[in-house]
């Protein structure tokens, strides 16, 4: 199967959308723009809900279920963030459809049956979540309020691709409400190191913390705190947000409390959230040119056992070793798969397996059961040995958790050597086209210059790096002066 | 708290809908018919999503999603589906709002961002996942497909109700595709088993499993199976049901495949869910005037200690017992919280714990310390007694056992006594107006005479009982000859 698959030097694009498909992570679907997220890449992705869920719940905060729809009215209340998305979202017009009188067996939008208010499907959810939160509040006893929802939302993007960019998507918001501008600016922070920690940690992928600038902030936040990841072809990816709302939303649906001094006051808000566009991430920072690469942590099946075999007496001997082994790895904690189909040569199991990313492979043939030994064989590497029985479950466990660390590190590497210090606009140009990766660069702080920025290369400020130096420096676009540089690059 | 809830006797349905709200698992939001559910509900749903998410895992299904939306053309593909839901379905008919020229600082519908095709908001997925299906299965190589999806779904209800009928619902709907008639038979029943078993088991709900008539059916369901509860008011409610889809959908959408023979034949299907009127379930099923009855393994908290303290020195002593306690019991997997709030007094923590179902609660104050003891109170009985520290974790652990079978015989003695066998139709009406619950009769067989029983008394045929034994009888309305007892009642 890997044999179909265009390289990444060849087509970085086509190869991240064949992949994809190939590997039966998700497909198109016949609704423009919303995909289909089949079994395998579902099993990924619960992998990283369960250990974001656990993550939340670690820092205090309660999920809970808010509308599919939000009432026109409230969806404009707070005019940026309305701003922000009227020009991309689907709106819910009619309550009931008729046979069509014209056409028949067919059916049609009752025009008896029209709704006196549209309802918007929630791009986001401050809107209605905040004129909720207005029922909760009335005193700082009722706060702070650390919510979370798992939920599904629509954004009529035009240009849509698997994962990155979908009309529909899968992802988590966290809506907090607090007494005070500290606390709340204090839960922003955490929680983008929260996702900090989860991209590198579970899913090996390093990220840069930072700040976006004005205009890349999140329609109606105060201050936008991200992750920024690199993939493969010198792109960046924003990985995850996590805003500080100010009280802007609080205004907007008059959300006040009462404080510790007896004052009425706005209340504070913070919201963040990641997506499934964190499996295009993981796709793109980890895969080679013969399929996916999984982290192990994130491996649907960490290891798969395949026999290979000329009898049935073979079969059952290595399948009855296959199950020893498997049990444990169980005991271990690692999930392992005996793949004993007997329609599919041993061959085309290895090509399918690689193409999914199973981070080892064990094979057994009648050679290493008069032997006690296996074949393993490493996914990331495309490195194999012959180990022995003895010892292989706790070999296993303690290669899993060295793969993980060598694709962070991996990933790490490639990501350091493409930032790239640059002080003038010539040597901007040159590293955005000829290097790629995050560009390190002076910016005098006006979002003038940065869009000028962005019309000439097509790149924009990734962010303000959190553990940037100040440096007196000059703009590297107007010359004019800049306490400390940013990351440009170009971005998914 | 309690004092204000209404009792049952006065108005169970006003009961009801306090209790939701009162007790911080729900309410209404700004969008008709769609709620909100609050942090409480909601981890009571995602313990009930856990368990069958696991008992869906070991019955082999993998979960995937599908999109939201579903085309028009694909909705009225299968015309009795489409004919089931096309009355009560949301539509959404453009992609984009803009400002409204009349209307400072509000937004419009842009007339310019009309959709070529409406898109309906799934009611439920059986189209678009057929549709899918067509492009995974040529051969019988590649059946079975066992998926399951988590998702929300729209029915434009016009009466609502928390949980039990509410516009957008939350819920599960398992979609299989099968190479014969009897393997997916079979998977329609057994995930109706699987139903019933998660019903009395873990919720401790006991249900009838049967099948439904042809004019209660799933809408364009062959067989439609079905578990049926009662609720403390003599209601019925269908907790969940199975379809067995015939080749209905696979026809609309020209799903075929090679069977093993070399011939090509249609695909045989099945769908199955449950939703967040289990909720609804749960509540009227076992709880009473002063508020909620949880059994042990649906209760966020099943054990909750509070301190009764005269000054901090006590408080400081009671806390650090209930730490222990808390800790013995973590370790035998019994969840426990203190509740050391010094905003409230011990007597209001007390109502609010029982109004949210806590299974047990244990107070501790100077004279416990003293002797060695604490008090410990059931939910479910409104027992209380003195017990000694020694052994308390494992008396507790086997107490919540003891609970959560007596919550289920209790249901089901209730339940027992509430299913009348009536030979004459002065009988039915007399035990469906006076004694309330299942009515056990015969009947024609004829929608004609279920239809008018229903019309006469508002009593449903809920289900043809799968254990009910054959016997020849005469209906009990017009009197012509019948083979078995179908049960009757009143339901949500
Ligand atoms: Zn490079
Ligand atoms: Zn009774």
């Amino acid at each position: 199967m890997s044999k179909n698959l265009t390289s990444r030097a060849e087509d970085y694009s086509k190869w991240y959308n064949e992949l994809v498909v190939k590997a039966d992570m998700a497909e198109n679907s016949a609704v423009r723009g919303c995909m289909v997220i089949k079994p395998y890449g579902y099993a990924i992705w619960e992998k990283m809900q369960a250990e974001l869920d656990r993550m939340f719940k670690e820092t205090g905060h309660q999920n809970a279920y808010f509308p599919l729809f939000v009432p026109k009215s409230l969806f404009e209340a707070e005019e940026k963030n309305a701003e922000g998305f009227a020009k991309e979202c689907a709106v819910v017009t009619h309550y009931r459809l008729q046979n069509d009188p014209d056409n028949e067996g067919k059916l049609r939008v009752d025009p008896e049956a029209r709704l006196e208010e549209e309802l918007v499907v929630r791009p986001t959810s401050e809107a209605i979540i905040w004129n909720t939160y207005k029922g909760w509040i009335q005193s700082y006893r009722d706060l702070p309020i650390l919510i979370n929802q798992w939920a599904n939302v629509v954004r009529w993007e035009m240009r849509t691709r698997l994962f990155l960019r979908t009309a529909e998507f899968l992802w988590q918001e966290g809506h907090t409400a607090h007494a005070t501008e500290a606390e709340a600016l204090a839960e922003a922070e955490q929680m983008n190191n929260v996702y900090a920690e989860f991209a590198e940690n579970f899913m090996a992928i390093p990220v840069i913390k930072g700040l976006k600038t004005e205009s890349e902030r999140f329609a109606g936040a105060v201050e936008t705190y991200c992750i920024e990841a690199l993939m493969q072809d010198g792109k960046a990816l924003q990985a995850g947000t996590s805003h500080f709302l100010g009280q802007n939303f609080a205004k907007a649906f008059d959300v006040k409390f009462t404080n510790n001094e007896g004052k009425l006051d706005y209340v504070w808000a913070t919201s963040w959230g990641v997506s499934t566009r964190l499996m295009g991430a993981l796709i793109m920072t980890h895969s080679d040119d013969k399929g996916l690469v999984l982290p192990p942590n994130l491996a649907p099946t960490q290891v798969v056992i395949v026999p290979i075999y000329k009898n049935d007496e073979q079969l059952k001997q290595i399948s009855d070793l296959a199950n020893t082994i498997k049990n444990d790895l169980k005991a271990l904690g690692v999930s392992c798969k005996f793949d004993g189909r007997e329609t599919h040569r041993p061959g085309a199991k290895f090509a399918q397996h690689e193409l999914q990313g199973v981070p080892l492979r064990i094979a057994i043939g009648p050679k290493d059961l008069e032997n006690g030994t296996v074949e393993l064989a490493r996914r990331d590497t495309l490195t194999k040995e012959i180990v022995n029985l003895d010892g292989l479950p706790t070999l296993i466990s303690k290669l899993l958790v060295t793969i993980q660390e060598e694709l962070f590190n991996k990933a790490l590497n490639f990501r350091n050597n493409h930032i790239t210090k640059v002080e003038t606009f010539d040597e901007f140009k040159d590293v955005l086209e000829n290097k790629t990766g995050f560009i390190s660069a002076h910016w005098d702080g006006t979002p003038e210059t940065e869009q000028k920025i962005k019309e000439l290369t097509k790149a924009t400020i990734r962010c303000i790096p959190q553990d940037g130096e100040e440096e007196a420096g000059v703009c590297v676009f107007t010359g004019n002066p800049s306490k400390r540089r940013v990351l440009f690059a170009k971005a998914y």
